[in-house]
């Protein structure tokens, strides 16, 4: 992988930094945040622009170029990637390193005396405006929207915005009606005294109204805004998707229907005028409802006394929370999706000591697997296929520079995951072909009792998930290892891989509390750099457990993985295990092979069954 | 205990809330914090004004009082004293619990439209105002601070402002000079580019130039303020004190010494003016260091735009990592604490069978040997004795309304510390004097896991201490069981027994990661409402691991018990420990024989030697 040349495109960028053309005045540095106008984490090519303008693409960070200097802050997961993909003009800033500053203390360094400092309003969150604005504002610096997207004016190739068909989602997937979903929502606003509320994030949109596109990779949402009033319902989309019979009769576009549940189709530009104008007729108490990081512009559209901000929106935290049918489909997806692995794992046992499968054939492979099984739509995230060194970038993606071929001598990670229509998938497995070596079998063994400490750990009711993460360090803190990235996001079901507001993350304390019917990722890992990466990751849904005292009925919690994918006891070394980690492993492999066994031989994959029912042999007793 | 009668003093506050002769406007509610001007957790008796006006003496709490309402905010430790000691005109919010209210939403659902919320703006810490204002203004009232106090003006007996003698700390105990302190202060003002620092918190102040107070029971400070700038240093203190020759030498105010040393003494009550006219004399770009703590009239007094506010000050972080004489100071004062415990645990086995000892007589005890030790000044807090259901009260003291007799049948739980010149302690035991229940014994047994999972965490560099929490409660948790308070706080170095910036705790976020050198006490426990109370706690140092990797040269951390105290194996469950757990408690008592052995031996205290060697014999191992 060869870094971008920048040095053209920079030139460019500071000079319609300086243009009358763009700016009233000139800025002094250029915020080109990771987001869309959705503050989506995955985005259209179209809204690539901090990729186009540094050439790192991975999913998080944030460029800012001044007139002298062009810096990357990004985290944990993408420090080498970032250091491949970025020429010299640039300079990575490592998040979560204390020598590394934040964008503000930065920016405070390095520019003149009363600055402006320049972002598009649509693409950067209110919360982050407000942060940053005020730590400029204190240093005697300004930040300013600049309303052109001054990146979009030298991007002179620059794809058009997707606008793909619309997939209508019945009850049996969702389990709940768009117009219950209405309901329930104008509901909590009563309760909060809001008028109006927002819809902002794509998954909402689509969640809201029960419908999935493809406008995203990965993510099956569309480009669409809503406006939810005590009686009006307004959705902002383009393209003649509206014309689709199907969606038509699912939004009940043509029907007489209570005024109420009348949908008002707008197009997707309307947004910013059509909210100035609600808020323009706002009387005194009227209030706007908007999650916090919605984009400064929409924030801005509502005069500030009238707005709610909330850090989770009340779709968002009922999004999470799966029904009975949303979770009956997740873990039909999961079946599915465990039956394409194990097929995979017993092609590539056979294949790889022939030398002849690379990183890309085998994330091929996967998706062919995966594609055979029913109401398969895409994958979910672009598969992380690494072998060796590769494992150690955590969030790589192969690509023909850097692929490299399984061998029986190097451990092979693989994380993916698919969208099916009924549910979406995120599992990783960590595969040694040969013989591992005593340190990679250690390493592996401490990943797993943190995987396994998450797992089954039992806590109250009401507890937040980023109080569990540090469980899944405990083993590899106690040898002096950690791994520098949280332990688990939320799932959506046949929506985003990555949802919240709950997770397993040393770095967030204002997620919701977990509750039951909450999907999250248990995916602890230990990465060496320049020699390979461990992750085991499953997904698993938060249930009610049977303690022995109940909390005095305040209810206990734990996990039940929905993932059902042999974890290789080959990179087991049993005598880090305690008996209670061994059962762990042995009852998570039995139900492997029931559940996927069944489904294997429904399937009559007889071969791939075979080799499910060796990898799910019982450890051996702890010494 | 029966509760305080407060329908008199209500309806008097009421009365002068709509005094002209106090406030400009009626006020609808009145707020009364828990905290003096200062911000202080332990305060003196004339700032016990939440006290004063609703019975509730906990160290934590918030009162507001509306037309019609009175409430009182308090955490998980509070819940049960505060119920005790509250009549019926006053509503109890269980602060953490998922359906209390927040203060303002509260105020916000009882109040009429348009009402002025009242509260004296020393009292208000700058943070919460802002946050409380905002809530206030966004629902269409006003936060207004009230320049008289008004529980003052309807309390007719307020004790005086204590004014007492200083003690001076030589180079011995402290380790560095109050010059290098200034230096070293001075230095971070200059790194982050602010003329003056404001110092506000008393235990900084003391901190600052080695000196200690008793202006505050069980806090071993003195009311002042200090105002340092880059040349000059002020220091507001009332009384006499500084009349006192020692002091006049520690603080070198009668030599001829470099000017920017050189200490101008100002009284107390002059803080305000003297801060407003440094407020008044600057010049753009120069800036003031205030906590966000700080109250909110010292804040007001600087212009916004001249204010730093930052959570932790420069003398707090520095302050919670003890140099070498620190912590040796504390060994010391650990070891002299220890003698008097088991000289008290000795002479309870003795006493409690003959019926005659109370929870107060048990209390007195303790510190009658604290007392015998070198360098002994006062108790670190008040003693909590408590036997039977009194455990189960997490904050209790015992009063005569409430003194239970020791007995064989009912847990004991002792929770005390002291002040010694040489360090600051606090240790809770939880004994039984006869034969306790399978039950208790389970329920101890997951408190000590709980505690040893903390001890012995090893973490790596840069960790914050509450994502250790959790550990404390993963064994409780599997059984259903839990603790409504963090699992431990800062210990000040012969200061405050409560101290930031670290601490381990579920609540904070905004915690300083920990470092070597800090102390922190470990503290999980168990309470079951009306039958007993668990709790083991040791204070403990932060000191470096080894590891078998070392986290790649980031450095791990684990702690090393200061507390030396036997805990009773006979409360413990063996079978339920693991080996690891098991040979920590061997290896543990094993210490507390050699050490606080040696010391009992050199102070001729036999009788109780014996009781130590008897207490700490080995437990045998786990089957």
């Amino acid at each position: 992988m060869s870094p971008k040349i920048t040095t053209e495109l920079l030139k460019q960028l500071r000079q319609v930094m300086k243009s009358p053309k763009y700016v009233q005045e000139p800025v002094q540095a250029y915020i080109v945040p990771s987001g869309d106008a959705h503050q989506s984490e995955y985005i259209a090519p179209c809204d690539c622009r901090r990729a186009f303008i540094s050439g790192f693409d991975g999913s998080a960070g944030t460029a800012i170029v001044t007139e002298q200097h062009a810096a990357m802050w990004t985290d944990g997961r993408y420090f080498l990637q970032a250091a491949h993909q970025m020429d010299n003009n640039w300079t990575l800033m490592k998040m979560g390193l204390k020598d590394t500053p934040t964008q503000e203390d930065w920016l405070v360094s390095v520019l003149p005396e009363g600055s402006k400092v320049g972002v598009d309003p649509f693409i950067i969150p209110a919360d982050q405006w407000k942060r940053m604005s005020k730590a400029l504002r204190s240093a005697g610096h300004d930040l300013v929207p600049v309303k052109e997207n001054l990146i979009d004016t030298i991007w002179t190739d620059c794809p058009q915005r997707p606008c793909k068909p619309l997939i209508t989602l019945d009850l049996s997937y969702t389990g709940v009606s768009w117009k219950d979903k209405i309901v329930a929502l104008r509901s909590k606003m009563a309760e909060r005294k809001v008028l109006w509320f927002v819809v902002t994030a794509l998954d909402e949109v689509a969640w809201l109204f029960n419908l999935r596109g493809s406008d995203v990779e990965y993510n099956p949402v569309f480009f669409a805004y809503a406006i939810i009033g005590m009686n009006t319902i307004r959705l902002f989309i383009d393209g003649d998707r509206m014309m689709d019979p199907a969606v038509r009769e699912h939004l009940q576009l043509d029907f007489t229907l209570e005024p109420e549940f009348k949908i008002q189709v707008l197009p997707y530009g309307s947004i910013l005028s059509e909210l100035q104008a609600v808020g323009a007729g706002l009387s005194p108490k009227e209030k706007v409802w908007l999650s916090d990081k919605a984009s400064y512009a929409l924030t801005e559209a509502i005069p500030k006394a009238y707005r709610y901000l909330t850090p989770y929106t009340p779709i968002c935290i009922a999004k999470a929370v799966k029904n009975s049918s949303e979770t009956e489909g997740m873990r039909r997806a999961h079946i599915k999706d465990a039956v394409a692995l194990c097929e995979l794992f017993n092609w590539l046992e056979k294949e790889v000591p022939k030398g002849t499968v690379t990183e890309i054939i085998a994330a091929d492979k996967a998706e062919e697997f995966r594609s055979q099984q029913k109401d398969f739509v895409e994958l979910s995230f672009a598969t992380i296929s690494s072998t060796g060194p590769n494992g150690a970038i955590i969030h790589y993606k192969p690509v023909p520079e850097t692929n490299r071929t399984l061998s029986v001598n190097e451990i092979y990670l693989l994380d993916s995951g698919a969208q099916y229509k009924d549910g979406t998938t995120d599992v990783t497995r960590t595969m040694h072909f040969g013989t591992p070596s005593a340190y990679e079998k250690e390493c592996f063994t401490y990943v797993l009792k943190g995987h396994i400490a998450v797992s089954a750990a039992i806590f109250p009711n009401g507890t937040k998930g980023h109080l569990l993460d540090s469980f899944a360090r405990s083993a590899l803190w106690d040898c002096g290892l950690d791994y520098l990235h949280g332990t688990g996001h939320g799932v959506g079901s046949f929506l985003n891989v990555h949802e919240g507001p709950c997770g397993i993350s040393y770095k967030t304390f204002a997620d919701e509390p977990l509750e039951a019917g909450m999907i999250v990722s248990d995916e602890p890992g230990y990465y060496e750099d320049g020699s390979f990466g461990i992750r085991i990751e499953n997904v698993v849904l938060v249930i009610p457990a049977e303690t022995k005292y109940n909390f005095k009925n305040r209810g206990s919690l734990t996990f039940e993985p929905l993932t059902l994918v042999p974890i290789q006891t080959k990179m087991i070394d049993v005598n880090l295990l305690t008996q209670k980690e061994c059962n762990w492993v042995n009852d998570y492999h039995q139900k492997c092979r029931e559940v996927i066994g069944a489904e294997l031989e429904r399937q009559g994959r007889h071969e791939a069954l075979q080799w499910l029912i060796r990898e799910t042999e019982p450890l051996g007793r702890v010494q």
